[in-house]
């Protein structure tokens, strides 16, 4: 950690600000330039609250050297993670799609979504029983029955299931969900970061609307420093002026969170961009980024449905998409 | 809600929509004009979800006409609500301001910043319990201890006590608690605001990072929803990419949220800015732009602390500011 | 458009509306609702001023159904425009690199870059002259000069030119230039817009900072205007709060500018990452995506130069991008 | 300047770094953390690119200490700036309020107005001739003849008149006009800077859409690097994903920029938010917030205009609000 102390402060100060950094355990080296006098700060700085410095009257600026992660720091553990669910692999080489309808609505329309995205190569199923929605009139998904419709689909199609958690009450109800989900909007839910922290499942982890890569991956961190290492970030979409899309998916977060962390990054374009026909594009620019897997919402009956999810792709639509996704794949091996 | 179809749509198509529409219950009134064909959806259309209609094949944009919020809204509500908590009132033409640490950290830091802030006017204690801290490894508050150290501080001083829940779990200790705090991160913890919605004790909900005012209006009324109706709303900035200060204020929202709700409006300039000496003008101007109260950080020994909090104020720069506060209100009224 | 107007306003305003807009030559069919009455404007719209019809007092909200641009609305041009440049042709199916050091700096530099990005297959060379520089004191360019530069490596590789102009007074200079890029800090100069609109040699504009794609196309729609319709349009990050990348790129403006204008569409990942090894991941990206091309900075002599810009590839690694280009764009053939 | 070098970096590389550091003029001193070596560079390091180090392969992060700013910083600078236009001061202790209407529309129009500010205690009439629009369709102003209109009320009523130039080549039509506006999108409009950093007239720059605090005072520097020293600061609201206004006004930009820059800084809060019914609330809380001026738009005839620009205030409102501007003035004194 570097402290840059303002023009012309007084000795007296300075000094005490050395002997209490002292007291916190890190040694100090000062550089002083024409104008003003830098600390560097050596040892262990992580337990030092760098808003607190830079709000002293003579400190100018402050910056931290190490980053404040440390289970989930790439420099530390450079081999990528690989979260294995059943037979299927995320992170290192290996490739994983999650398909599946928005909301699970009702065990006809769960199950034949479930044979059509296992059908056209998905590895995992998604489906949403307990639903974050803003309007408190709106629906609030099946709850602890469509955790039982995606268990009943996961014994008959074999894929291991992904579903959303909302709060630590609901965890008994997750027991032999596969991979627990913890959506955008809790992605700093602390409490709730701490609960799954100490389960030991894989945990799929969005990235909030407007969190920076570093409180993303210090989320991840939460859940590790209780640990639970086996999760997956997923890169979702921000929030910025832009209205032609619900987010904008920022895919420069896969090279970017690569480099400052070894867990697998998947993308959802579905909920990033808000439109089916914006959803293959961005599939495959997220594969050709060198995303880990994708999420991907798809409905059941493209023909009856006259009001299916904005966002879902219908069967033949994802089951191209998947052809198109290997084919980009292949061409960067 | 207003339906705009996409050119050259076929009939067929059109009917199909009008006929599903008409079953959720409401008539529609179609306008052709020489490209395009609007229809105008007339009923309560607040259980129609927007997204999905955006999403048809057929449709080139909806608009809402009427807000999704009811409970909260003005146009319903007209009359401006007031928060009363002991003898404070919070909304309408009275102000109210909360002063306190940042975190409980001991019972002689409260005792005296209590002291200080009753004295120069305050009418309500803030002190952090349970922090939401973005690093696992950071000081999470003395939790249980901390809200026992409020309790003892509100007998002594005769204030009310502010401070913040982060999980359903914790109500038990929140009993005697005056005014629940639900953080930024947790404006969208749509589990957490169904609880304290069930509760019978004022709310102060702070806006989220990104959250629009719609969406901050749409988290008071899941509260309000659940029958507990006495909600204040919190300022507190919200995410730019200006990096010279911490947030940005957005003190716009004053006249716009009082437009869209006749619930109370308060300030927070501490956390907004995250520099004491942003404090006073920004809290100055909230009251010229008509809030109905302040949310301040005060800390307790300046001479003595080196390292207090980067965006609290001493107690007598405090007391300044509450006259100055004082001033520009009876400049106004 | 669409007027919707506030509940309980006196029929004699809204009489005057009426009329005033019936002025304006557009005519008007109402719909009344249970609580409010909508106004539909049938005829020429693109006259009306939206936000001074959105802030009379009688008015709650405006809509306007169809896009304020025309020549560059695919609606009425439903054919991909390919911008021709000599050999090289951007738009429609084909596809084109612009390659080339981020400033020129020497003959020597300048013409080592050309040929190697000739080699590796780019189709035109870039290469800024003046240079639009955030600090009065950096340096802005060889200007004149450095247009004399670019025209003579053009005659030796053959390949086009693509060069940005920063004022009109600089056009003389670009007599010979084959591309004239627009920066995206002069998107919205307006003035200059209009005088490259009077031009008839393709024009490169870059989307600004925070605009909207709709202000992007509204940009284009200047040039188009003045009767030159050669635009391409560059996708190169906007701002956001994230910090890991200099900007954040937006991937998802392809599909999305693809629905709304004909005009072509290429990605510079350079400017928008502004780190080097970001650039091949999201070049590739931009491809699996649909761009009509790429613009990448590629700078000379990797062995020796100790500070080559940051953002800037080597030749080996460009032309290693090529070759992975290729390979994405067969297989989404 | 602080350079953060990579961890475990081989010897040869950082001689090779501090060699060229050398070359720069800037001697360097290292520090050796357990982990890492730092560079601190001392000297003048203003000329050395930020950009161009951190992309080195063996650096990690570089921070600037010094600003790179010079005529506009407050540390080398400590007296306010006050810019005299006549009779009127902008900057210091002054204070000083700019009305008029939005453009200049007819004699009468601009007669009727300049009356009515004036006699309400406006300082400088505004009135905009050349105008920025989105859209190539839309009335672009009166231009040369707006002008000529602004020195005839000029002339009549004695106000100095401050209005917008957009490209150099109408500098000739300026010559009598006080106070030349650069809007702001030209605020990065880098060649329009150095022009009027030329002349030897007051010059008002508006911050651009999206630019931080930082680039606001660059763009000042600009020009008072060509000699012109009396710039005056206007902050006019900046793009957030907020749409309840149309841009969101930070008024917080007003204490931090005083810490940066001597130079006057003013509000405007008609742009920045959009509605006239939001002007009152956000001038006063600018006033509270410590600004040196408003710049507010008015209107003329609030009776018989149906159709008056949405942000402008009728003259009464304007008068009235005058006199609660100096309330609060006067309550902070």
């Amino acid at each position: 950690m570097i402290v840059i102390l303002k023009d012309q402060e007084k000795r007296e100060q300075i000094d005490l600000l050395v002997e209490w950094l002292g007291k916190q355990g890190v040694s100090v080296q000062a550089t002083e330039g024409a104008h003003r006098t830098i600390l560097g700060l050596i040892g262990d700085t992580s337990h030092i609250d760098i808003d607190l410095l830079r709000a002293l009257e003579i400190v100018e600026d402050v910056k931290r050297v190490q980053e404040p992660y440390k289970k989930a720091n790439r420099k530390f553990h450079p081999k990528d993670t690989v979260v294995r669910i059943g037979d299927v692999e995320i992170g290192g080489d290996s490739f994983a799609v999650i398909a599946g309808p928005c909301s699970v609505e009702s065990e006809a329309q769960l199950s034949a979504v479930a044979e059509a995205v296992k059908g056209a190569g998905a590895g995992l199923l998604r489906g949403g029983a307990f639903k974050p929605r803003t309007s408190p009139y709106a629906f609030q998904g099946l709850r602890a029955e469509g955790i039982r419709m995606l268990l009943e689909a996961k014994r008959r199609t074999g894929l291991p299931i992904v579903t959303e958690l909302m709060d630590p009450s609901q965890i008994p109800l997750f027991e032999e969900v596969d991979v627990i989900q913890i959506g955008a909007r809790n992605m700093q839910n602390f409490e709730l970061l701490k609960e799954v922290g100490a389960l030991r499942k894989p945990i799929l982890l969005k990235r909030g609307l407007s969190s920076t890569l570093q409180e993303f991956v210090m989320s991840a961190e939460y859940i590790m420093a209780g640990g639970n290492e086996q999760v997956i970030l997923c890169e979702r979409g921000i929030r910025t002026f832009e209205t032609a899309t619900r987010n904008t998916l920022d895919l420069s977060a896969i090279p970017a969170l690569r480099q400052m962390t070894h867990l697998p990054i998947i993308v959802d374009p579905s909920h990033a961009t808000g439109y089916a026909r914006f959803v293959a594009p961005m599939a495959l620019a997220a594969v050709a980024a060198g995303a880990n897997g994708l999420m991907i919402e798809v409905h059941n009956d493209p023909s009856a449905a006259l009001c299916d999810g904005p966002q879902s792709l219908p069967p033949d639509a994802f089951s191209d998409l998947m052809k198109r996704v290997n084919a980009v794949r292949s061409a960067l091996l």
